[in-house]
């Protein structure tokens, strides 16, 4: 494949959702050389579900694949591989690889979604750091002083407060560090909080006399409470949302992050942004617009775009009257009854009134639908012996305040 | 071999020339116990001469072999073994390996002359070390934190001065204290800049469920400058001194170091020392006698009794009439002459003198000679043309001042 060399666009993939590339001007003229690059993400074989704070750096790496660059996915598999050194017998091996295996299968569901797998170099850094022992530790060691390793802010931070360190967290970076010297690409990417350990890269290779990688870290996504979308803070968004929950999700952002959502997980036109910018300042438009604009190309993106027409409409109908609380109460669709293959329920608007039990009576349901206070997804029905089709992500209303939601 | 748990002697191993030891009360009940136990004292291959300072261990060990327990040697080869991980060319092992043995013959020469060595068990870190890879070194460094391996004043010095402490400094005692948890001894000994690598030992070891090994830590020998003995200060008696060096260097030490020599390099009963201090306390005694008593016991151990007898009596003829400068000029026993098959050279005492250029001329060394001014090892000869033998440590003098030995 020809590499893609317009200033113009390398500019805009070293800016875009970039918080530093370290050494830039070096990049930049790599990037414009018309050399194929290496560039490589490390990923922990941990398993469970991304998000779209994830999908930044993703999205970083489908810009390189477009401009004919190379994409290497390391799998950090060596540490989880081998838990203690009394405990290596080849059984449990094979079950730790397998797991391995299973959580990467998942990882690559959810990488693939943005990035194009085909192109994927996917390795595992057991293959060479299986190999090393103590001495090559020790002689990685050398190449830095304690000084180095712990000037760094996350670790005085705790030094500071008197809370402790494990001291194998100071061997990390040499491990992944090495990677890097093995790896010989021309570009690691991760978030700022890898920084550390990808510097440490570049000094291990230029210790070897091996080029030293230029290194990226992306921008951290916000969640809608202002703080880094996390895992733990819970406050994401999953990469596999259904289209319905990624729009809605998406729809719950502030203002103020619009742009920035925009920027770090569209690749909307950066004129187009611009003018979003200037409209947003003058007044001239309505965020709530821009908003239901970046949904649907979020949610384009991961689920496409059929899906993604049908979640806004759905939305627009059940959600944007701004009837429907942001905390609205969720019961299984396996709780109402027994989903068919097709993973639907048919009822009567009676009896899921009854079995969400957002009525007190049977009685009291009956009168509420006649009385046209029923509605599924948006839709009244006054019939309460009318067969309705329930399936996940179907939101059911009983008179001005009932609401629950499918799931 | 039964094992003595005379108590007045177990308290004796557990004290003299003893700086600290972990847990006291714990390794005395084992001693008292009549187990066999087993104690270890690890050192690097790196060959060279060991002084008198290191003896102290070799006498502890010593004593802890005549009570009937066992002694291993560990051999720290594994670092010296592998320098790179670049590097690993069989050649290059092998090479290493052939210097190993080498070191360690002149090692165990050294280490033999206080210990039994046909009791000792000598073994090589690389046996178990080679087998550790990154994973286990992590696992090891879990054990720690951060703060525990830099709180030691070794390193908090060095930071404090801002001078860089290598990364790799703080690996080595992960390392040391595993080969005490493969090695399960009882005890291990060592100098007290090694307490900590000691207690990393004690640490890991509990970590895995194993007894932890009590610690020895022995007291430094105070050389003729007042400082610690040490080869970088050049202030010390090597182990292999001739006796008469031994002997001539034992004098050269202050007063105030008289009884601590006789604790830690002697085994001249307690209750004898005791008289000593006594009798240097009222002015009793001459320090000067008990110093060369002192220089025939050390001289003794380590020549035997018939080379310290002789450099005892060299030592008075020549040194103690105290005309012999301590900074006398040495010439080799080459330079003079091509010795025989029993490093002796046949030479007038003429010849002597000119060889070892006492004097500007032949007629100028001559009339010295005939005036009564020239000595070998304090015997006056007066006939030039007399034929004397000249071999190592013989001291020549011409007139008042001028002095040479031969070395």
């Amino acid at each position: 494949m020809k590499i893609n060399t317009d200033p113009k666009k390398v500019d805009e993939v070293l800016s875009r959702g970039v918080e530093d590339v370290i050494v830039k001007e070096h990049l930049r003229k790599e990037m414009l050389s018309g050399k194929e690059l290496k560039i490589y993400l490390g990923t922990d074989p941990t398993g469970g579900e991304l998000h779209l704070g994830h999908a930044v750096i993703h999205k970083k790496l489908r810009d390189f694949q477009e401009l004919g660059h190379k994409v290497t996915l390391l799998v950090g598999d060596f540490t989880v591989l081998v838990g203690d050194h009394s405990d290596k017998d080849d059984q449990r091996i094979e079950l730790v690889k397998s797991q391995i295996e299973e959580n990467m299968k998942e990882y690559k569901e959810q990488f693939g979604k943005t990035v194009d797998l085909s192109k994927v170099n996917l390795v595992y850094n057991s293959s060479w750091l299986k190999k090393l022992d103590f001495n090559d530790v020790i002689d990685l060691a050398k190449i830095f002083t304690l000084s180095q390793m712990v000037e760094r802010d996350a670790i005085q931070k705790r030094l500071k407060e008197e809370k402790p360190v494990g001291f194998d967290e100071l061997l990390y970076p040499l491990m992944q560090g090495f990677d890097a010297l093995e790896l010989k690409t021309d570009i690691q990417i991760g978030g700022s909080d890898q920084l550390f350990n990808m510097q440490a890269g570049r000094k291990i290779m230029e210790h070897y006399g091996v080029k030293p990688q230029d290194i990226i870290t992306v921008k951290l996504l916000i969640g809608n409470d202002g703080r880094k979308m996390g895992k733990s803070l819970k406050n994401y968004i999953p990469i596999r949302s259904s289209a319905f929950d990624m729009y809605s999700g998406l729809m719950t952002i502030v203002d103020e992050a619009i742009i920035e959502y925009f920027t770090l997980l569209t690749r909307v036109l950066q004129e187009e942004i611009s003018e979003m910018v200037k409209a947003m300042g003058e007044g001239s438009v309505n965020p709530k617009d821009l908003k239901s604009k970046l949904a649907f190309e979020v949610t384009k993106s991961f689920n496409g775009e059929k899906e993604a027409r049908e979640a806004e409409e759905k939305f627009k109908k059940v959600v944007s009257k701004g009837e429907v609380p942001e905390d609205i109460t969720e019961i299984e669709l396996g709780d109402v009854g027994k989903p068919d293959s097709k993973g639907k329920i048919h009822l009567t608007t009676l009896e899921i009134l009854v079995a969400s039990k957002l009525n007190q009576s049977r009685s009291e349901a009956r009168r509420m639908i006649q009385q046209g206070g029923f509605e599924i997804n948006g839709e009244k029905i006054t019939d309460p012996n009318q067969i309705v089709e329930l399936k996940k992500d179907d939101v059911i209303r009983s008179g001005k305040r009932g609401f629950v939601k499918i799931i």
